[in-house]
């Protein structure tokens, strides 16, 4: 029961669900490069419409989008992202990163610069603390998941 | 057109068509704790068998899981993370680092602790050539996606 409970409070999964399905990434996607109104959401992704509002409203159910009157005649709204949606940059890093490395084939991959720096980037995932990269095996998880074979 | 194909291409939406659904993000977490065999992920997860065996053939489909014969008589495989899908460990730690921050309400968080530092810690996503935190309004992307309303 303990593992069930773990699992039903698992904010990785709860995560998931706001950002798991191709469309719903896709928004989020444009909606860093800066895009914010429907029709180019539309233009950029041929998305259909009923499928762009279904995830847009459930991005902004979720707190990840804010819709905002741009114009009162005609009503026109934008989205743009909450701080919560910044927040998910890294998120999205980290997918892109693993989905150049592993599901790219032989596209030319796009490529990333950190304008601060100069350089061609990519996302590394490090410890707040140290400022080294996280291995699985250095990695200490409390409380303990039970039912885990290699530490019985 | 351009745009549509950079949609296509994107590998984000690829890398969330392996790792974008509730049980497969929790299947890979257990993998991560150390859960190899077909039972213990039911008995962590409450995950009916079928959906289980769904799940677990998709993940070795796309080559993040690989199936091991452990046991001849009778016949028992286990579940091991190939490099690919150890590879996954950033983007789920990045995932669960917006989930405990947005996601979690009231519930005590789960600690994670970096034994190589000794530290708790969770992840940060930084450029892997300076090893500063990456800002989306210093990142630049080329080739630069269309319809960028704010770079028009």
């Amino acid at each position: 029961m303990a593992s069930r409970q773990l699992t039903d409070e698992c904010t990785v999964a709860r995560a998931l669900e706001i950002i798991g399905d191709r469309w719903s990434v896709l928004v989020l996607r444009d909606a860093f490069y800066g895009i914010r109104r429907f029709g180019d959401f539309v233009a950029d992704l041929g998305i259909a419409r009923n499928v762009l509002t279904d995830r847009l409203g459930r991005l902004v159910d979720a707190g990840v989008l804010e819709k905002r009157l741009y114009e009162e005649h005609p009503p026109r709204h934008e989205y743009r992202l909450t701080e919560k949606g910044h927040e998910l940059l890294p998120v999205l890093l980290a997918l892109w990163r693993w989905g150049d490395r592993w599901c790219a084939g032989d596209e030319p991959p796009v490529v990333l610069t950190h304008r601060t720096c100069g350089e061609p980037t990519h996302a590394e995932v490090v410890c707040s603390a140290c400022r080294e990269p996280l291995h699985r095996s250095e990695l200490q998880v409390d409380p303990v998941p039970v039912l885990l074979p290699e530490r019985r």
